[in-house]
């Protein structure tokens, strides 16, 4: 509610705004019958009439959201199927300019090498171009939006087209990598076009908290119609972007994405691809003894050793990313030229897998659904057993190589397809790294179950049956493991079953997913995250499990208490001081320098505007002409109606679109009292104060929408101002006279907006209770209270600080570097210690929250 | 943070008392190895060592989330199995029995009927003696408890018992009963108990906020090893139980509940009842060609049908228990003998489903598991296509009929179970309603499977090669549908893939399962939230989707305007007075009744503390003793010395045991000033008041033990002061005038605990915003404030009948029933209206919250 309070009561009177225009549509509506019946000699008039209700009825119906949920599902699956195809073809083009030209290498090396690079390079160029949003994966900005921050331009229509371009074109070079993640934020982006779309018919998409609910269930579309994995995509797209699920959205997810899944396979039976609807990579291991539990240690190892490999993929892809950055003779050449490490890399990888060349022991000449159709096959390729001879068919020929056996081709595939994804995935190209990885889970388990197969030729069980080992169940396992260790996921194994049609590995794969996880959680943050911190998104850290000691850290050794306020009776001049003494983009207000009691937060922009509008030239002016026509002695009421003028003027210039939306206000309005007038005797009593500040006037609201920098505003509006009355007369010397004694008075909060319900922690909250409602909540920063009192501060930054200080320390060792936050602000007047505390903190002081100064002037005795 | 906040900080310091006992239990211990060199002339003392050293070690380890979930899995799974088993050989007693008995048919339905009988009427008194609380589901509460509420008695080792032999004793009866419901109260008791036991080796299992995180986690196990559904499990747990979910838990239960279905199958591999580790109810359908795409609309019908049939079973049950409590007179019957219900019920139930009767219509021979087995089946049982002569084999041969044919008896098999599970739900015995319906969904499902089959007998697909239809898929679809339906949860189609190994069906299901739910949700809520409405726990209703209207209402709606509020400069009558006129649990503390800002939260039953201790016999002794020693003129360190003595004689008597844990001592405390000193002058200034409220003493801290009913306090305490002083020398007249006179002093907070920051939302909050805050956080009331000043409070009741009444409503036509809160307590002082609310609510009145009175007696203008 705190964080994204402020935009949603902007959203609020925008909601109302659009209601009030759909009723005013409907009202005079039945007048449209009532024309047309003038038109009733005509022939189809009730043709008309009938259209119009029907027309009427799908408006009204365009708001639920399941019409939403299925356009969401149907643009979706249109899209994901066109993709495909577009990357098929593609792929098959490649395929068709190296087949034709076998006659010379060097040809189909130029051939196979110079079409990836092609279309990388057309890809990074034209999203660097058209929308560098659109680089990247999109899950980690994902996970920022649902968080409640605003990220720029990332959800345009502009973005959209260069996502779905780039990535096509990424995906068709044939490079290792996947569309999994780009496809999350292809459907976010699909979702938000589509609510600004609709609300053309209605007001009802103009909730933000609902466009969350919605951009969420877009997550799970994403993934859905990517893998035709409706379940594993809610699961996966809960798990990557939220902290806190509403099992409300649950059902959206689950409503749209499965729409989504069948509307991408029903396209592919359309198009004759397929006989009937059935999973992506259909597997066909049998089904009467699916595993030996004998096999379930080897399971483990895949498990484990993904857990590690995932923690090394992640260590690796942010490693190149650091290095690029760091290195400025190559940093400062490849900013020059943009898109030569992208054509560099391609250029690396291609030439690598050509398959005459290095390709040939590594399977080079398959795409990567060939590779995983054939690593999920379900024969055995190790030449061990009773069909000694095997014959490698059609695709799976790529796997044998006439020299070496098949557990080189594997390890080389593995090795060499490892960082070549790592090094692939950091290109500045739309492109995700779940695919490529899952493809090296897949063959990394193949070639435990081939090893097993050749150690076991006629399987484990000792009884009269002989089941042989199934080195498909490995790969299944091994995919599943590999990339749930990357992306700190468990819904992997969900994907793989739906992926390939069948669950009989259940067991094997759950316990792969789970130790990949433990081992590759303890090790590293998960591949979105390690993103998120390199692009330097705001994010608060996960929790690991098993940290005790997050349950005793509290908001007070964390918080800080040297922060900046505004006190109700403060003057003009205390509001500059507060804005030059700190950053903060939300101010505490609270009543006193000496009671300190917490009144509400007030935004950074809007003290600007208060100071901006105080020292602004058009009062200034007025002021003057006020003290003249009061000496003709009529011209009061002259003034406040020319006034009231130059404020409706001034409302009209635009106001910074890209800030957030305004704070509601909070004040209660009463039509008719002059503006200007100060409060009297605001600071006496503050049952008055409050009265005052309840009833006051807002007529003065438009000036919200002047920034920080008010000079700027100032300047803008004098030409204004200048126009409508006689002009300024004032010398630069008076002016600064004159700003000097208005700096003097006393603030006037009445036009400000007042959050009246900031976030509040006490002390002793836990910083595991702190974390859990910053998550909740999608908070960025809380006030710390003591009844009523401020004593602190506690933001995401500190929040973080705290959280990441204490994974390197184990146990109580979290202490140090939290103690620094306190010994450094806090004076030692009194102890404040509850018994139980001072038993355990015996040497370590606690102090009380610094005591204000005597006096009233409450900003002077910051030290800054 | 701020519903739990109160337990919170209780268990806070238990944790930090444990650690402490921890720590010290540490330090002395490095005295164990050097205490065994003493006998180190033994021979096993480097062993010992060794032994103790391990044991530290483990000991350290025990406090490991992940020991704890092994723990959890591994207990659960035993208990499954060995139920199971249970189970398994009291059907087979009955078989047996009946099948002894085939000379004689009256024999045979003696034995047939009294078995059931016997065990379920030995199930409900056992548990009706030994924990009523075992009755029932268990999800429902499960759910409340989950949301922060404490149930008494609901996680102990007796109702842990009662559950277990009770749910065995009703399923081995062979009654339309489940086991998955109980199992979730189950594991959550067994969580409860295990953490407890755990908790002997070091505090980490004292903190209530992990033992939440636990308990989701146990649920989760629990369905897990009910089905051996890791996945479904943990995702129909999160469906059932929470509203929303910390994907942080997710992990956890995933864990716990693989393990716990990996050990469940692996006792049945090892007691050789399987050769390997697959699914509970496996299929063997065919992979290549699982369904048709003409075959959608056949499952979108079955979809639709569950949706009709799961809202009918829960309105059924419903009624059922409804007509039960209404009929005085078989109510009256019913109270004096408890056991005949339920003896009854079964009588009739098992008399219908006697094989040689009625029970040859509808296989009742076949136990559930037999049930759905043959459900499943692979073949086809209507005599079209080739198999023109099918033969029934083995336990199919129940569902075949000589004298009509299969859809008869699967018709008649559906009508009679249906309505059986939804009276023998209503049985007071631990059982669930999961699994009869699941199985009334697979015969639904088998129903129009075997209708297509007959329809189309070779299949519907055109094409060259033949696919015939799979009734058994249908069979699938059915169950999960209806369990859907009925539950109101998307995860039993990953709960049937689990089941049935297979999940080549998986659009199919998908569809069938999301339009059950369709239209369930909107005729009826779930079985469980029915239950927990009956039972009248403390629940919040989910926002249906597409309620739009839900956006628009807004907190000033809904919420109660005329509170009685603390001020804290009230004299002690008024607190009488608040506790006389209202029954909230927790009152707002304001700082006047002009100014109205709120400081905090006291809880009724510390107002009744202060109360109790300012008319406490010890009080009125101690200033009778004072009286007479200041005569003497030396008298007041002892009278203090006294003073103390007494209460610490008085904390020494038991605290009510069952009350939620005291709130956190929120003031500072310095720790030599003497308690009985009224703060002077806390009246004039707020500053000052605050600051005495601060520093207060709080040696008084020990009266929170006392409870509301502070006159059976006063009379305990007479006896001991009595013992200790000379005796109570006033007259009841002296003692009432005293009393009178002690009411009129002002109210000394410092001993009393105030919650400093009770959770507050804003006029404008809009319904769907308070609905997730409410269920995010666990809260049952918040104040709304508007600046500081308390203007309401919203508490889960009004919360309720917002969504409740909307519920019924349509549109914008959920104004009026709550526009009726805002009619009836505002007065017409002041026009509150912002521009645009202006606009629309052009003919409705909006008011400022009731102005204070202008005296300080601020209770007694509160109309009663």
């Amino acid at each position: 509610m705190y964080g994204r309070y402020t935009q949603d009561l902007g959203t609020f009177a925008k909601d109302e705004a659009a209601r009030l225009r759909l009723q005013e549509g409907d009202t005079p509506r039945p007048r449209h019958p009532s024309e047309l019946l003038e038109y009733s000699q005509g022939r189809c008039a009730p043709c008309r009439v009938c259209a119009l209700q029907c027309q009427r009825f799908l408006i009204s119906k365009v708001g639920e959201d399941w019409v939403f949920l299925i356009l969401l599902g149907l643009v979706m699956a249109l899209v994901s199927w066109a993709m495909d195809f577009a990357i098929a073809t593609c792929l098959q083009a490649q395929k068709w300019m190296y087949g034709g030209l076998d006659t010379n290498v060097l040809l189909q090396y130029m051939a196979w090498v110079t079409y990836p690079t092609v279309l990388i390079t057309f890809s990074a160029g034209f999203t660097q171009i058209l929308a560098p949003q659109a680089v990247g994966s999109g899950i980690p900005e994902m996970k920022t939006i649902l968080r409640g921050v605003v990220l720029k331009e990332y959800l345009t229509l502009k973005t959209f087209v260069a996502k779905v371009i780039g990535l096509t074109c990424a995906l068709g070079s044939g490079m290792p990598l996947g569309k999994e993640g780009p496809f999350v934020h292809i459907a976010s982006m699909c979702a938000a076009l589509l609510s600004r779309f609709l609300s053309l018919f209605g007001g009802f998409y103009e909730n933000e908290a609902r466009n969350i609910e919605m951009l969420a269930a877009a997550c799970a579309v994403g993934v859905g119609c990517c893998f035709a994995a409706p379940i594993g995509g809610v699961l996966f797209s809960i798990e990557v972007t939220s902290t806190f699920f509403a099992v409300r959205n649950y059902w959206r997810g689950f409503f749209a994405a499965t729409f989504s899944a069948f509307i991408f396979r029903v396209l592919a039976v359309w198009n004759k691809d397929e006989e009937t609807i059935t999973a992506l990579f259909k597997t066909r291991f049998r089904l009467d003894f699916p595993f030996d539990l004998q096999e379930l240690p080897a399971f483990a190892v895949i498990g484990i050793a993904s857990g590690f490999g995932g923690a090394l993929f992640v260590y690796l892809n942010r490693k190149i990313v650091q290095f690029m950055r760091r290195q400025k003779t190559i940093n400062r050449f490849l900013m020059k030229k943009r898109l030569l490490f992208p054509a560099l890399v391609t250029l690396i990888i291609s030439t690598l897998t050509f398959p005459p060349g290095f390709g040939q022991f590594m399977a080079g000449q398959l795409t990567q659904k060939e590779t995983l159709v054939t690593l999920f096959d379900n024969q055995t390729w190790a030449k061990q057993g009773i069909s000694n001879e095997f014959e490698y068919l059609g695709i799976l020929e790529a796997w044998h190589h006439p020299r070496s056996n098949v557990f080189v081709t594997l390890i080389v595939f593995i090795l060499m397809k490892f960082w070549m994804s790592a090094l692939a995935t950091t290109i500045p190209v739309p492109c995700g790294a779940f695919m490529p990885v899952f493809v090296i889970g897949a063959a990394f388990g193949r070639l435990v179950g081939e090893s097993m197969a050749a150690w076991f030729p006629d399987g484990i069980h000792t009884d009269s049956n002989i089941y042989r080992i199934v080195p498909g169940g490995y790969a299944v396992v091994g995919a599943a493991a590999l990339s749930g260790a990357v992306t700190h996921t468990v819904s992997t194994a969900v994907i793989v079953f739906e992926l390939t049609g069948q669950i009989s590995h259940i067991l094997p794969v759950m316990i792969a997913v789970i130790l990949a996880n433990a081992v590759a959680q303890s090790l590293q943050p998960s591949l979105y995250d390690s993103i998120i911190r390199i692009k330097k998104l705001p994010y608060l850290p996960e929790l690991g499990w098993g940290h005790q000691e997050k349950y005793s850290v509290r908001v007070e050794d964390i918080m800080v208490r040297d922060i900046r306020y505004v006190t109700l009776n403060c003057k003009y001049r205390d509001l500059q001081q507060v804005l030059h003494s700190t950053k903060m983009k939300n101010l505490p207000l609270v009543e006193s320098a000496e009671s300190m009691i917490l009144l509400g937060s007030i935004e950074r922009t809007q003290v600007g505007a208060l100071l901006s509008n105080q020292l602004s030239p058009q009062r200034r002016v007025l002021t003057l002409r006020q003290k003249v026509l009061s000496e003709d002695g009529h011209g009061l009421s002259d003034s406040s109606i020319r006034f009231q003028i130059s404020t409706e003027t001034s409302s009209g210039t635009p106001a910074r679109p890209a800030l957030r939306k305004p704070l509601k206000p909070a004040l209660k309005r009463v039509p008719s009292s002059p503006a200007d007038s100060p409060p009297a005797g605001s600071a006496d009593h503050t049952g008055i104060a409050l009265k005052s500040l309840f009833c006051a006037n807002a007529t003065t609201e438009p000036t919200e929408a002047q920034g920080t920098a008010y000079h700027k505003a100032k300047r803008v509006r004098i030409s204004i101002v200048e126009e409508m009355i006689l002009g300024d007369k004032m010398t630069p010397a008076e002016i600064l006279e004159w700003e000097e004694q208005q700096l003097d008075q006393v603030v006037d909060f009445s036009s400000a907006k007042i959050d009246p319900a900031p976030f509040q922690l006490v002390e002793h909250t836990s910083l595991h209770k702190t974390h859990t409602i910053f998550s909740l909540l999608g908070l960025d920063h809380a006030f710390v209270t003591s009844i009523g009192r401020l004593v602190g501060m506690v933001s995401l930054k500190e929040l973080r600080k705290a959280i990441e200080g204490s994974l390197t320390g184990k146990g109580v060792k979290v202490r140090p570097p939290l103690a620094s936050f306190r010994d450094s602000t806090a004076s030692t007047t009194e102890a404040d210690t509850t018994a139980l505390r001072q038993l355990w903190n015996r040497h370590q002081h606690q102090h009380m929250p610094r005591e204000a100064g005597p006096g009233g002037d409450d900003d002077d005795d910051a030290p800054k």
